[in-house]
């Protein structure tokens, strides 16, 4: 399956164009086209700002107009903030992503083209796209172009991870405890508050039991923390270095 | 209703303090915290970077450690890429949203948090948060820190946006056209492409027509593009400029 193309069009900084090609490697796309850069090609900044994804900088394909840049292209979105009663679909990052999905399925070969730091695409250039995808903002809408395209980097990659929206990493030893553990730790601990005279007076003795199991199972505990707790409670009750706490000053 | 703070701890470029302001009032959150800056503060190229967010950068609040940043907090959720059996949910950015959603909903005062770019978070910056978020990558997994901000700004302007996936807008005036419309279009097309000659031999007539209508459907179109279409098969059909068609060289 190949990702879609990003196509930046007469794009200023080298800073972005860098940021741009170091998002595209963090989610899996490849193939960056510039349209006339402000600074020339190649450009140093962006391969500083790229960080770990210079070859994506370095494969990067340089084009001296963006009908030549969009030549093989079968279904590109426009990423633009203004809405100028365009007459096509106007999509979310999250749908474009889903119709580049759908599209990508069916083997077309698609782009996402962005315009330039201080004015974006012109209307000509949308004119060249199949649809538009703009980005919701708050009221301050104007985006850095490195990020814009991160975001929809970002939501290419959504459509193909299948990552657990929560996970628990318990560590490679560790793994949740049985309910036979928990409660002799209920009762290890218990015992003691009772001899220790904290669960007093005796009617509220019933209701604290119950507060405390209720916040120890909110907890969730792996075996090694139902271990850790009943040394602790040993620790506190009966450890050997115990002493009288020091006295205030 | 307050959206979360966003906590920086030790960053290292001003550059990337001021694209996570940026992206901050991009997505409506205002509350930067800034724990030991390496560059120190107030820093210019935070400011220069943040372009029309400079009142975040201005009111950004800085802290000499990380629990005195985080003290006012009862939500923190750490970023970090590596998960090192921590023993507590980590969420996916989207997830951690949607948390972060619920909790403040309930009053609660939320934060994420960033570590710095070069190491991310100490194990004993996650260890005083109560949740872990990663954002799943492609297998160049080192995401900018100011990317990483915007990211999770975005994932929490989602959950308050109503934008709809898809919209057509069609401008001011035009609005769709009505079937009569459309029907009247087909008709006359059809009388000048019988007239010309275009549908041709008859048996298949019917077929053209029919593949024609569905190509036109396709376009979804408001009345002003019928109109248009009108316009534009009057003129190639009787056009009052109409010249021969310029001879191949």
């Amino acid at each position: 399956m190949t990702a879609p193309a990003i196509i930046l069009s007469h794009p200023q900084l080298g800073e972005n164009i860098g940021a741009a090609a170091r998002a595209m490697k963090n989610f899996g796309l490849s193939d960056l086209r510039l349209v006339n850069p402000r600074d020339g090609w190649p450009n140093i900044k962006a391969n500083h700002m790229a960080a770990g994804a210079g070859d994506i900088v370095d494969k990067a394909k340089l084009f001296g107009s963006l009908k030549h840049a969009l030549a093989d292209l079968q279904f590109v979105i426009a990423a633009t903030a203004r809405e100028r009663g365009a007459a096509k679909p106007i999509y979310t990052p999250a749908e474009a992503a889903r119709q580049l999905h759908a599209q990508v399925n069916e083997g077309t070969s698609c782009g996402i083209l962005f315009g330039n730091e201080r004015a974006g695409l012109e209307n000509d250039e949308v004119s060249i796209a199949t649809a538009i995808l703009t980005i919701p903002t708050a009221e301050f809408w104007s985006l850095n172009l490195g990020q814009s395209v991160m975001l929809l980097c970002y939501e290419w990659f959504r459509g193909l991870d299948e990552t657990a929206p929560v996970r628990i990493d318990h560590g490679p030893i560790a793994k949740k405890a049985t309910r036979q553990e928990i409660i002799e730790l209920f009762e290890h601990l218990e015992s003691e508050l009772l001899a220790s005279g904290f669960l007093y007076p005796p009617h509220k003795e019933a209701p604290m039991i119950r507060n405390l199991r209720a916040f120890l199972n909110r907890t969730d505990m792996t075996d090694q923390e139902v271990r850790t707790l009943r040394g602790i409670i040993k620790a506190l009750a009966h450890g050997k270095f115990r002493r009288p706490p020091p006295a205030r000053a």
